[in-house]
């Protein structure tokens, strides 16, 4: 029984035969040969195969530890490989050179968050906060600031959290209670309690930064009055800062991943930004840990597949209907049985597909980098889809894949189980997918009147040109459900202040559909003429998503048009029944 | 935060107003006034919520402990429980009178079902598998095994299991190994290992009984060569018998319930029907069983149910779109949010729909139980329904009432993740939904034709009138798009043998929803005319399985009707790519 192994044929075929990376002439893509990828591609992929997989087991079995001094000891293996991970320099590739990143588009960067995430999630929530971390210290902090803390960053000497979340508040920031005293010297005096903050303390690096959202005194209430700090575990002069870690969590999954309860006690912290302007410097930091965590959902589902898939392969049992595949045997493979072949192709239509929209979506964010503001308002417009859409079908899809392994999916030493757990927090992290939903709806949508996404609907049609029938007929309903569904979201909210919420959830997914549709319409057009057993897959992989997940745009438009009248109709005391 | 209560309010309504039990003939069914009724359900609610729901959370952190001389320990609570239990006599009420029974109708041990599933289903597997294991032995066990061993296992002294999975086999019992040598006296010599046997050794009671499916020497091959014996852990003259626990299984979930690794060294067993007929007297069992399974997913429902709607009631946090709910406050109820309001009410829709769907099976039961040969078709129609889309609606409402805590859903203190956990083995065992799906469309739609379907169909269309409009017309879809399918499903196996296995997942939840459907239709003309707030959330939630359920039913039909063929064209070798 084999694992995962990093997937990079399939990651070179969207490289270079379909968003052909070196035609594209942003700045770091001139780099990009096919050669230098697949030099790079291979690398991450023996990187996280060879030295993060065989950490998985023993992240989930194992987990971290909290000590009475409130140290926390990572588990067996993550202080090597985090060393190995520095040495190598995977985790630099797309920073910025000028504080000591390699420079390489954002794209690539993506790949290896995929590969981390299969390999070992657990591990991967440490360095993955580097990305966003840095951005924002860089949009937002002085020079000073970025001179200080970035490079130690982006080199791995030192790693960074998001520490957002109060227990009473959860979305709801604006009840945010975390206070921050300006001391007079141009730092402030960090006061208040965080909860489920990823890696606030570990044994990986000697110091720890933590980007703190807080309320100056008399900032006005809600969220505009909130503010971003930068606090750092140990601060210039050596000190240890005034905050530590007070608990652990105890967790469905994702054990290998320290989730701490952080308190502050007057600790020292240096403002990003401007004061009650610290929602917008959070928004960069949680945009790219959006997209992070819809790469997970990708990641999960590639992982399960993988093992089902083979599992399917080798376990003799059962007979095809019909003529059997192997009279002489006693038993078939699972795979003689149409309803296995369906979980595995449902998987793999997700996988595919969405790691084509992810990779599309990273040469995105490369452009808006650059200044193309269109590909900004795009990538804006499917971060919600990618981190909700995502992380949903990464854990249905893992939920699937054990379904493969029948009664040995429920048990632990087959690994399937944990991948399920593991998968689970994608969906609730980051923001739970039903606040993705709203913001698609309402930030995304109506805020412009539904132009981006009429921009977006408009590419893939075009698309859609030169693509066989089975896909474009089914393709065409789509695009026109999703028209209708948008329509009419908008028409109601314009009587109904709780419309967009009520269509919310149904609109992401089905926009989720059309996104991943349209990849499947690009991918057979890439391997149109070609007859390898390669292009042959991608083509039945794609009717397969034709076939069986597009019929459901039909239903999702449904679902948004039934509005919000009869789901606020129960008055609210009447939610918890009499008994 | 409180946990489960049963919900005996509204079981009394699908009792009293729904089925009408007081206006049944079948034997039993007259000592059901509603005073009896109401007594024992609260009975049973009382000693299900007070007694079984503290033993959840230890189960679940504790599991079950094996020793080295293969003695098997239950969490703490567990055996003095299980007297309570047995002294009360809860376990016994559906259990004939003539082996220490109380001979009350099944419809009301199927209520006691729901409740110890909910309360802690790590528990309710011992006792869970009693009626299963009587009906078996009084269908097909000789007068002397009935009296030797019916009456201490309805009273409770002993335990029963079904010991029928081998590793290599899995569902494919005619791979099975273990043998059975006659010995001469009447009696077999059984040898060999089972895997994943519940409740296979444990300290609840002095005895266990399992009964074990094995071939006799010479025994046709496959599945017409299998036997089933009942071979106890303690023989009759007080000597161990040859068998024991090697290891317990580490489970995702239910680690209260010991899932056992069972070996057979020679062990004595006596013989249950027929040699080689085993097959049939283990599906006296297994309908039982699968049933039961369906139940445990009602179970997490509404335990998940219940505690998300509390949650959601009682945390401030957010606010309205629009007028704000309270303006005093600094935050408003999650209720306040369209898409909050719409997994609870997706839940609860499931719930109180499939309650009702499980009791009015539970009378045909009954009815099938006293000759009525078209209650008995129905029962058998609607077997891999009840399992299959009730563990699956059961997990999915789990997993969604967990969103409705966001980050506290993942964390263990708060329950939600153990619900989930638990909820998930419902889908694999006693035959995983797949093979739910391949009966149902098989042995049930196919064999005869579509009559049985027809038979139900036509039952559903007659309740539609006098129901509301906005509830016919989406039942008439349903009701159309299952006729379709089933259609196009019986065509297509007419030439492709692999047609059915193609279509049969989606036609099996296209079922599930007809049902569903089905008894919100009668629950609504059950409350007609009625405008108390209990009738009135009946509505409220009928019409929403109305807009947000039945609109699936289009979309399952077209997945049916895309057949086998793309789904057999990916090559064996395929699935496992070049990476």
């Amino acid at each position: 029984m084999t694992g995962w192994t990093a997937p990079t044929r399939d990651t070179l075929f969207v490289l270079n035969d379909l968003l052909k990376v070196q035609d594209c002439t942003l700045p770091g893509y001139d780099m990009l040969d096919e050669e230098t990828v697949q030099a790079l591609i291979e690398g991450m992929g023996a990187f996280c195969t060879d030295v993060l997989a065989p950490l998985n087991p023993v992240a989930d079995a194992q987990g971290c530890t909290r000590h009475a001094d409130g140290s926390v000891t990572t588990p067996e293996g993550f202080k090597q490989a985090y060393k190995q991970l520095q040495e190598a320099g995977w985790n630099t590739l797309a920073m910025p050179e000028e504080y000591g990143g390699q420079g390489l588009p954002h794209v690539l960067g993506t790949v290896f968050e995929e590969y981390m995430n299969s390999a070992c999630p657990g591990f991967m929530m440490y360095p993955g906060i580097v990305g966003g971390a840095t951005s924002t210290i860089l949009a937002a902090g002085s020079d000073h600031l970025k001179d200080t803390y970035v490079p130690p960053i982006i080199s791995g000497e030192w790693l960074a959290t998001m520490a957002l979340t109060e227990g009473h508040a959860g979305t709801d920031l604006g009840l945010m209670r975390t206070k921050a005293e300006p001391a007079g010297n141009g730092t402030y005096s960090i006061s208040g309690e965080k909860i489920f903050i990823s890696g606030g303390e570990h044994d990986l690096t000697e110091n720890i930064i933590h980007l703190v959202l807080a309320r100056v005194p008399d900032a006005p209430a809600g969220s505009r009055g909130i503010s971003l700090f930068l606090v750092p575990k140990v601060l210039p002069d050596g000190e240890k800062n005034a905050l530590g870690c007070s608990a652990i969590e105890h967790k469905m999954g994702l054990n290998g991943s320290a989730t701490c309860v952080m308190n502050f006690d007057g600790a020292t912290g240096w403002l990003l930004g401007e004061e009650n302007a610290g929602l917008a410097a959070m928004f960069i930091m949680m945009n790219a840990a959006r997209l992070g965590v819809g790469v997970q959902g990708l990641a999960h589902a590639e992982h399960a597949y993988q093992r089902a898939a083979t599992y399917a392969t080798e376990r003799k049992q059962g007979r095809a209907m019909g003529k059997r595949a192997d009279p002489s045997a006693p038993a078939d493979s699972l795979l003689v049985h149409p309803d296995v072949r369906r979980l595995l192709l449902d998987a793999r239509a997700f996988a595919e597909g969405f790691r084509a929209l992810v990779l599309w979506t990273a040469m995105q964010i490369d452009a808006a980098h650059h200044g193309d503001k269109d590909a900004d308002a795009l990538v804006s417009f499917l971060t919600p889809v990618i981190k909700a859409f995502g992380t949903d079908s990464g854990f249905q899809t893992a939920v699937d894949m054990q379904q493969v392994f029948g009664g040995h999916g429920y048990v632990k030493e087959w690994g399937m189980e944990q991948i399920v757990r593991d998968a689970r927090i994608g969906m609730i992290y980051e923001g739970a997918n039903g606040v993705q939903a709203l913001d698609l709806a309402g930030r995304k949508l109506a805020k412009d009147g539904g132009q981006v996404a009429q921009k977006f609907a408009a590419m893939v049609a075009a698309d859609l040109d030169g693509a066989p029938d089975w896909l474009v007929a089914p393709m065409q309903t789509a695009l026109g459900d999703a028209a209708k569904a948008a329509q009419s979201m908008l028409e109601q909210a314009a009587k109904d202040p709780n419309a967009l919420g009520a269509g919310s959830y149904a609109f992401m997914e089905l926009i989720g559909h059309v996104a991943i549709g349209w990849m499947w319409v690009r991918m057979v057009k890439a391997v149109e003429g070609r007859d390898d057993e390669f292009s042959a897959a991608k083509r039945i992989t794609a009717r397969h998503f034709a076939e069986r997940s597009l019929p459901a745009t039909a239903m999702l438009r449904r679902k948004v048009e039934a509005g919000a009248e009869n789901l606020m109709a129960l008055p609210e005391d009447a939610f918890v029944r009499a008994i």
